[in-house]
């Protein structure tokens, strides 16, 4: 698994609504055969038709209830940008399934799921600081 | 959501079994605050216990059958590379869900859920360079 790019596909009920939700995050998509892409912050999220997506995984397209065992985080650089942001998704159309406020962690986070269920956390972590570029650089814990 | 980092946390049953995997693929792991750690090529990727990241997000914990809604993808450099990564995680444990194959897109890939049920997809995709440094770049797709 070295030496690779990494992207994450988010099985979308309809595409136009899902792009419209990131781009109202702030995000920039970009359409490539009927799907859109995005890049930000060293993230490459991908949002596809939710068959077609499972479908090309060779899995049975059983519609998952509840959570989903896993989330997609997004560090920002302060309490007020995880209230901002989080003030925006909703305005966008978002469900806001935990309000901010402090993490067991020392920061301060708040999560909602997206028009097609897919969860998310805004963040702010003192203990891992976010690079001028964006990009993620873990702290070295110690504890190799 | 911009100037952010993001990370994507796997809700998984047993921890050490879900680091052992990800290890034998190639990453190393760092155990911080009851999960483990891999930063690879621009992915922060997080292993959590499954019932605890469910609390966290503030959702219902049911577990999901089937297909998960996502996937994750991991863009190699050549299709004896997919061939390769797809061999290492059968033995470490995966379900191969699709063989190796061409794709729709002028590549090859092949699918393969980790043993939470988490699904990858390992890709060549030609039209998808990637880095000297592993590092994601989208090509200017004119579509904007």
């Amino acid at each position: 698994m070295e030496h690779g790019t990494s992207l994450i596909t988010l099985g979308v009920a309809d595409l136009a609504r899902a792009r419209a939700f990131y781009e109202r995050l702030g995000w920039r998509g970009q359409e490539v055969e009927e799907t859109v892409f995005f890049q930000a912050d060293g993230l490459g999220l991908v949002l596809w038709d939710q068959d077609k997506l499972a479908g090309d995984a060779g899995s049975n397209p059983v519609r998952s209830e509840g959570f989903r065992g896993m989330n997609l985080a997004h560090n920002v650089r302060s309490r007020s940008e995880v209230d901002a942001t989080i003030a925006t998704a909703e305005d966008a159309g978002a469900t806001v399934t935990r309000t901010p406020g402090d993490t067991f962690y020392g920061g301060y986070a708040a999560h909602f799921t997206d028009p097609d269920g897919h969860a998310w956390e805004i963040a702010y972590n003192p203990g891992l600081p976010v690079d001028a570029d964006g990009g993620l650089t873990l702290p070295d814990f110690g504890s190799m």
